[in-house]
């Protein structure tokens, strides 16, 4: 059956969509080849059949699923005999909340620290678009974000602490093995990393650690798009 | 077989601490019955004897638990026949994360709100201590941080968004039926209610409408120790 992730991409390769990581990983997670069909944040004419304008939009056979949390729990609900992203009911719902403070509280976090990385990564078509959208929404030049990023970076610190101490204890925000929940993490971090040299990680922390097994995983599936090395 | 839950206690029977009604929702979803040994901050002496320094302890038989984690650990796997907190391995893992979350950002944001009220309903002889520690802990006065309640409410806004955005999409945060994770939470909300006038959650809010479901559950047990009514 033909299936196609279509995904945001910038320059170069640059596949830095957070959203777009987690559907990449569950999907290997699942053990289910897809085909990419990349994507600028301007080039929304090439999602219009599935009625959102938001990446990632997967397309399996007939079926159009769009948005991440809806992509993970078709995937988890028509592939039951694949391993399970969610580990039971209690782990999905449980999962949203995670998933759910990822989006309110760990991605402005890290996008205020890395916006103009993001900015000087993206497509030449995505410009315009970008700097009004985002200066719109954080009430900030980009450039003064940009001057900002040292004390965002000690912002974004206190936010990670949770996911710190979690990490501290036990190998995988799923427990023994990496769960879904492991891929909305890894999604934020993986976004910092296709597109800045700024390091939001760095070694001797436990989510630093954390994120070099998230990195092996499925033969280096994160390695397979262009990103920073650190 | 005898049970005691240690647990803080403020003047006119607060019982305040949210980690001791983690403790309690907790025994109360297993149907396990317990008596309750209230205890000030400063009588430490009464817990000596578990190795800890903070409530809850949990004393069944011979075995002594300390911490609100570690007891729902045991109850879990001691009582396995009994309606599971967890959901499971997956959901076990998962809880963690809230837990941790819960202790490192939301608590701390609630303290600031309410950290006078606490104050006005401790033990007097727990008024030097608690002046002190807290003090140094916020490196602000007490007076100083209650001056600033307002703003500190609204930080508490952005705190409570996850769990507002959650619980508009399911009603409890184990899914279908209340879980550990619903007692995580709740505890957090039960302490200002304890003591503090001031209405942290208001109506035609998810979060205060999932917190008057908790109110409700076992018997209406949220309501048994001294609260204010908002």
């Amino acid at each position: 059956m033909k299936r196609t992730l279509y995904e945001l991409t910038g320059k170069d390769d640059r596949r830095f969509s957070p959203y777009c990581w987690r559907t990449r990983m569950a999907l290997a997670h699942k053990g289910i080849s897809v085909d990419y069909e990349a994507c600028c944040f301007t080039e929304k004419d090439k999602i219009a059949f599935s009625g959102s304008e938001k990446y990632p939009v997967l397309v399996e056979g007939d079926e159009i699923v769009a948005d991440s949390w809806k992509i993970a729990c078709y995937l988890e609900d028509t592939y039951p005999d694949k391993p399970s992203l969610f580990g039971g009911d209690g782990g999905r719902h449980m999962a949203y909340f995670l998933n759910t403070w990822t989006d309110t509280q760990l991605h402005p976090a890290i996008l205020r620290t890395i916006i103009w990385d993001v900015f000087q990564h993206i497509n030449d078509a995505d410009i315009e678009y970008f700097r009004a959208d985002r200066e719109a929404r954080f009430k900030q030049t980009l450039e003064a974000l940009r001057d900002e990023q040292e004390s965002r970076a000690e912002e974004l610190e206190k936010t990670l602490l949770p996911l710190r101490l979690v990490l501290k204890k036990q190998a995988w925000f799923g427990g023994n093995a990496p769960s879904y929940d492991d891929y909305i993490v890894f999604g934020a971090l993986q976004w910092p990393r296709s597109v800045s040299p700024f390091p939001v990680v760095k070694p001797d922390d436990s989510v630093y650690e954390w994120r070099s097994r998230m990195i092996g995983l499925f033969d280096n599936l994160a390695d397979s798009t262009t990103h920073y090395d650190y």
